[in-house]
C-alpha cells in the first residue's frame, strides 16, 4: 500500500498564488522519484491557505525527496512567504479511484 | 479548475476496516458521476481515523452524488460505526501530478 501525506500550509497575504506557482513548478520531476499523485489545491473558504495531497510509492521515497537540491531551493524560495501554520498528515493509501 | 474536497472521519473502535471497506465498495461508480479522483486512506498516527481526498469536476457534481440512492445507502450503512467527529475542506484543484 502507498504512503500519503496531506498537508496545508498558510501563506502571508497576498502570495498565495507565487507559493502555489512554486510548488507546481517541479511537479513533473516528482515521478522519476516515487511520487503517484500531487493535488495542489486552494482554499475555498480563505485567500491564504493551500493543500497537497501526495501519494508516494513510500514514505523513504517521500523523505529522500525533502533532500534533493530542487526540492531545498523551491521550499527556501517558498519559506519567506509562509506565515509557518503547517498542518500535517501521514496516512496509508487503501484504494480509490485514479490511485 | 476541479472542485477538492479533502475530509476526514473517526471509527469507533475497530470498525475502520469496515468502513473502509464501505467507501471503497462504490468507487468505480464514481467516474460516471463526475469524480475524477477518490483517495481513501487511513491515519498512520491513530487506528480509527479514516482520510479522504477527492477531486471532482464540479461542487454541483460532488453535491448530486451525495443524492444518489448508493451513496445514501452507503451513509446509513457506515453511520452507526463512526463517532461523528469529522472535518471537511472544500479546495479548488489549481493542478499538479497526476490530476
Amino acid at each position: 500500500m502507498s504512503y500519503g501525506y496531506i498537508g496545508s500550509m498558510k501563506t502571508k497575504p497576498g502570495h498565495r498564488a507565487d507559493v502555489v506557482n512554486i510548488l507546481l513548478s517541479g511537479v513533473e520531476g516528482l515521478r522519476q522519484v516515487g511520487c503517484d499523485l500531487y493535488v495542489v489545491s486552494v482554499s475555498d473558504t480563505d485567500d491564504v491557505t493551500i493543500w497537497v495531497s501526495e501519494v508516494w510509492q513510500s514514505k523513504e521515497m517521500h523523505a529522500a525527496s525533502l533532500a534533493l537540491p530542487e526540492t531545498k531551493a523551491a521550499i527556501s524560495q517558498a519559506m519567506p512567504m509562509l506565515t509557518g501554520e503547517f498542518t500535517s498528515q501521514e496516512v496509508t493509501v487503501v484504494g480509490g479511484l485514479g490511485v
